[in-house]
């Protein structure tokens, strides 16, 4: 299973590719807004994977509680999938836990599916479908 | 430049590969102590990258203090470099902190070095040179 992606959860996407673009290589994607999560994204290439900034859109967003928590860091941790939806039963008849139950529509128009940091060691798990 | 892996502190390497050996496939590799970081690690192939489970052989260590503060969960982002020391001057000639100021040996016996999460919005980025 590969990963598709982590999140980095920061608190300006500028500031965060003006950081990471001399050093991984690349330009980050045109920033898209993913109102639904209350979250401005954009994507950097790292070989096979990508880095996903997430810079909150509002205060009271997962993201923008996280940053207040914990501060800027590592968000998620996400794995492409050939069916998002059979990687949550799957997850499921593992016994465990599911913060989405079926799958969703995410950022880039790709299906979606989180799984909970408690299944996981910490980690928050997202399931992502292969690009259409 | 690519994700070589992503490290993930964990309590035990037995557990955390319990719960995500069914879920991303394949089996760890067999355990290696870093004696010099004081932790026990365990790598999971996912894709190109690998997911490198952490457990501290002692309390005091790095990895032990990050899970008595923050508990289980992402530790830190490895990219693989073809040449470490060059990925370290590239980070300071842009400004940023670096924890290890020219490369060390690390797990599996390859060249490593870290920089300051202060530089990269909260991310500990490990560079690892490629395998020999």
């Amino acid at each position: 299973m590969q990963v598709d992606h982590l999140g980095i959860a920061v608190r300006s996407l500028a500031d965060a590719l003006g950081r990471y673009e001399p050093v991984v290589g690349g330009h980050g994607s045109p920033p898209e807004n993913v109102e639904s999560q209350g979250v401005r994204v954009t994507f950097l290439e790292a070989g096979e994977s990508h880095l996903e900034f997430l810079e909150p859109l509002r205060p009271d967003s997962a993201v923008g509680r996280f940053l207040e928590k914990r501060g800027e860091g590592i968000h998620h941790l996400a794995f492409r999938v050939p069916d998002v939806a059979k990687a949550l039963d799957n997850v499921r008849s593992h016994g465990g836990r599911l913060i989405d139950e079926a799958p969703r529509i995410g950022a880039r128009g790709r299906t979606v599916g989180f799984a909970h940091p408690a299944s996981f060691h910490g980690v928050l798990v997202e399931f992502v479908g292969a690009p259409k």
